[in-house]
């Protein structure tokens, strides 16, 4: 007891002390041990072991709860495999989630700290074991339930509408219902969920165990817990407010965009096209599943989703992207800049100039990496178009995991790239922000200001 | 005179009062007049009148000084065709200039009224005959000087050097000479300056022709009128060192991009290679002129043109795009977040965060603006891909003028949509930040500071 507490306490410190440094190297050596599991024989279908660079993306993209693949799941892992693939996506969500939650509990006490102490100097804000603990039971308690409701609900939908025997059917609905909520994308279908696009039974659970999945810790126990709206912080109010303006503005344009495109909803009886598109419009930020093939959208259908996908999810949830809060802090700055107001708020508080210019420099940093990986990738397979591309990078960068179908054709070159942006997309922004966050101001004194021209 | 003096009295006070009514409608006067020239029978070289489209993109494109053509200018067009265009791009570009200027004289004024006066309320700012006069004969006088020395230089080139008579040799050295400095790119070859790509007698004046009429008419005036360094603004100082990274910058990106490559810089010996990659990048940012075949880059290439092309040059210039200022500013706010600075600066002067929410406004909404020309263009043009449609729409919003090749290909709905592009485009950026910084704040309260997370 006394022992583990020692040892637990050890690493609660090095993580606060140097969050940038003990998040990457623990999310690589997840990364690797998953790799490892991989490559054994046990996890292929087929004899013979898996070439490494694919081991290493299946591992980075469970991991990373992405669900890009380089290899068929359904057909190259044994059970085994699949199971490793669970694992990873389950502890890659829950480690992301609780590592996000930390640090904003690190950078609220940090700047309350600041705010009691005019000169702050050298106090350290602190997390305490307790903190730990009820966080991570919290988090998990959370995940439970819901991952365990929907696949209860996906279980039963298998096994009485699609003829699956119990055991199977409940694999499925475990190993469905853990990808949504974590959103990480995987299918036991080749086609992901196509086969299911006007299923409401199937596809309603996964696109909604991605939605809760991707509100975030902070949001998710505010809700809870408080049952009053007016104690709603900030925080939750613009989460839950983004998600609803993305998920139906996302839903509406998408069927706006592919109404009449035979190669997506199209296909479909005109009162069936709804469903699908709802579902691409709640899973497309983040989880990454699809029920129509990706690679018929129309060019402007795969623009808007490049721009939801950059967008992603909410804080210190399991999505990706540079966050709901984060997109829509930028968007009052501009709406209050063309409007004439001082301040950019919302629902009646304003935001601070610091997190403002934060949210500016996670977006455009995040936006110019993600140019540079485009260019590379250009580079290592010259006969792909720009457009999948794009969609594949940003795919990568914001975890999400939808592709246009071109990962399996990729050279080894480009999926080392992309795992690196997967990786990177992962634990970037959130590690970026916190130390930008937890930056101490230095220069104390201000130069004089001085405006030079815009536009 | 004193009628005169009256009316143009009524014109000014119209324009302080409402210059995001008045240069818009300005502007498409002139175009429409431009149009209503081109069409007639006598501008064409062979019988008959150019089709509407045609015509009014033309002159739309000569006006907002971009370059892009529909119709081939040396081929299509007569004499008297040509002297339009030239017209317009002499008019329009310093048409941009002045009407610029007065709009940043009006906004410094405004604030300087608005630092003086706490209840600042009714009071409006105001420019004089005097100062309309002086900024004219300014801009005048350097427009002359420059075009003339440079069209002498080109005009003995083309004489000496291409066994042009003396005649056309003036009217190939005067055209290119006011294309270059107003930024237009219109060239009396069908291929641009492809045929002169390893002549510096050539491209350096086309060059730096261009570069001097990117400045701006502030940044000029200070720079001729007052000796010391010291003294520079910081807008001054921000354009130029601004201007040199992204000329120095742009030149060796392009040159490692495009090295081997046969279609560009490739095909020349290794040490001609330098100038054409200079003048790319000389030119790129704003006037369009090409002395390689810009549809033989490769997309890295075309990715890194449209970023450069997306900042453009100088405030108060011939230059479109969002200018250095606005987009190093921005640059500075991350790069001081990024180093924990308490506010963004540059050369011990910083910037105050309206100016920089300003800028992050501008920057946004013209991309935003951009991406939705993008989408409609993939509407009008199934069968061009994404990267040439993109590099086009920049190229049309910043008023560049350099093209993949598609355009003399485009739909009519295309050639409207490119027309409107260029024209706000032209107008928008400066009409868009001059209305914001002129805008009374309102609201007097402010609501409680509170935080969102980040990332
Ligand atoms: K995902
Ligand atoms: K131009």
């Amino acid at each position: 007891g006394r022992v583990l507490q020692t040892v637990l306490r050890a690493i609660l410190d090095g993580f606060i002390r140097q969050p940038v440094r003990i998040v990457p190297v623990a999310f690589a050596a997840g990364i690797l041990a998953a790799t490892g599991l991989l490559m054994l024989p046990v996890a292929q279908a087929d004899p013979g072991s898996t070439r490494f660079v694919d081991a290493l993306f299946t591992a980075t993209s469970a991991i990373a709860v992405t669900g890009l693949v380089t290899v068929d799941t359904p057909t190259h892992w044994s059970g085994f495999g699949e199971a490793v693939i669970l694992g990873c996506m389950q502890l890659g969500g829950l480690g992301i989630m609780t590592t996000a939650a930390f640090l904003g509990m690190l950078v609220s006490r940090k700047l309350r700290l600041r705010s009691k102490l005019m000169t702050q100097a050298e106090l350290h804000p602190s997390i305490s074991l307790g903190d730990v603990r009820s966080v991570l039971r919290f988090a998990m308690l959370f995940t439970l339930v819901v991952e365990g409701t929907f696949a209860a609900i996906l279980a039963l939908r298998f096994h009485f509408a699609y003829d699956l025997g119990a055991g199977e059917a409940t694999w499925h609905g475990v190993f469905h219902s853990v990808a949504a909520f974590n959103n990480a994308g995987f299918a036991l279908y080749s086609d992901s969920i196509i086969g299911f696009a006007t299923d409401p039974w199937i596809s309603l659970p996964l696109a909604f165990g991605t939605v809760l999945g991707g509100l975030g810790i902070p949001v998710v126990y505010e809700l809870l817990r408080r049952r009053s709206q007016l104690t709603w912080s900030l925080h939750t109010k613009m989460t839950l407010a983004g998600t609803a303006v993305l998920l139906f503005g996302g839903w509406l344009v998408l069927l706006a965009l592919e109404w009449s495109n035979p190669g997506t909803f199209g296909q479909f009886a005109w009162h069936e096209r709804f469903l699908p598109a709802f579902f691409q419009s709640a899973v497309l930020r983040t989880s990454g599943f699809n029920s129509i093939d990706v690679g018929q959208l129309n060019d402007d259908s795969l623009l808007v989703s490049m721009v939801l996908m950059f967008i992603g999810g909410g804080s210190a949830s399991t999505a990706g992207g540079i966050k709901v809060t984060t997109f829509f802090m930028l968007m009052l700055v501009i709406w209050a800049e063309i409007r004439g107001e001082r301040d950019a708020s919302a629902f009646r508080r304003s935001l601070p100039m610091p997190v403002v210019r934060e949210a500016l420099t996670v977006a455009l940093v995040y936006l110019a990496l993600n140019v540079v990986a485009v260019m590379l990738m250009q580079r290592f397979e010259p006969d792909i178009m720009l457009a999948p591309i794009m969609f594949e990078v940003v795919s990568a960068a914001a975890t999400v995991g939808q592709s246009t179908g071109i990962t399996y054709d990729l050279g080894d070159p480009s999926k080392w790239l992309l795992a690196i942006v997967m990786y990177g997309g992962r634990i970037g922004p959130v590690l970026f922000a916190t130390s930008l966050a937890m930056a101490t101001r230095k220069r104390l004194y201000r130069y004089p200001e001085t405006r030079p021209l815009v536009g």
